[in-house]
């Protein structure tokens, strides 16, 4: 059902640029993927596309339909003392996967992810160009360490929610926190 | 080809097991699963299942093709001091996903378990008791520290071995190691 106040067709040529977005970073990957490249698929304006959705990151984002933007977790992860990274971090990706809705777009894309090569290209260049990246260099920690730290997260959300490995699987948020953010929190230390 | 020595027959016996196994493993579950089960379901005598396998771990182990049995990840895992013991567990890990032939199986299983529910739950029950449970009383840890520690090995196998995240991916296991294992060793301290 159309908003009011949207023009007729706003929808398609969203959808449009979209399709166009998810064909090409799963043939040419994240970092290859221009937003001019989109724009001449989808038969649109670069400008449109920008105006939609702002930055690649964000056309990426709806393109895979992801309920997390990395610019989120970037957010969680330098509001706040330096002391307690591992736990905004820890508690912010477990509120993520706690919520029916959003975890399945991200189950999705584990199963897209282990199957198929370019799917797998396409969450690589992304998650180091706008997650490790950023926030190790925020931190002044290394690379190595940050991707170890964005591992140890998704470990959880493996053992938690797709295998339900117990007890990590039915323990609360808080005791996931209380176990784990201080053990995340030494990749920042 | 048949081994010299080896009863004609025996090949297929065996393959008939594995067959009655994976068919109970998947439908049942790991701990619903018997040995007397699998042995009427085979058309074959439980003895059979003992002389060929040894335990229901093993057929398990077997019936998957996986490259690990959980007697191995213990005996890394007491074999030696127990302020090492984070440095061994991902040493082991590492050597096993290192390796392309044992990765296959691993792969194979990873993508089963995000997509099938009979599949997460086999592998949910086993790792409980076959690796988290044991370790966990080994070294007086909590089991839900012993599944973070699991859940931080497998998050380091999806980012190096399936996602292929830099500089994670490309890193020596030395390098992985020395950023990863003492990490770790926070949950048996």
């Amino acid at each position: 059902m159309a908003k009011a106040g949207r023009r007729p067709g706003q929808t398609e040529t969203r959808e449009q640029i979209l399709a166009a977005a998810r064909g090409l970073f799963a043939e040419n990957g994240f970092d290859a993927t221009t937003i001019r490249a989109i724009a001449a698929e989808a038969g649109v304006n670069a400008a449109l596309i920008h105006h939609f959705f702002g930055s690649k990151d964000q056309v990426f984002v709806a393109a895979l339909a992801l309920p997390v933007n990395p610019a989120d977790v970037i957010r969680q992860a330098v509001a706040g003392p330096r002391e307690q990274v591992g736990e905004r971090l820890t508690r912010f990706f477990l509120s993520v996967w706690g919520d029916d809705e959003a975890r399945q777009p991200f189950l999705a894309l584990l199963r897209s992810i282990a199957s198929n090569e370019n799917a797998a290209r396409m969450m690589r260049e992304f998650l180091l160009r706008t997650v490790v990246r950023p926030i190790a260099a925020e931190f002044g920690i290394g690379e190595l360490a940050m991707t170890a730290t964005s591992a140890h997260l998704v470990g959880i959300a493996m053992l938690r929610y797709v295998v339900r490995v117990e007890p990590i699987a039915s323990a609360s948020d808080d005791d996931v926190i209380a176990t784990v953010a201080p053990v995340i929190q030494h990749y920042f230390d």
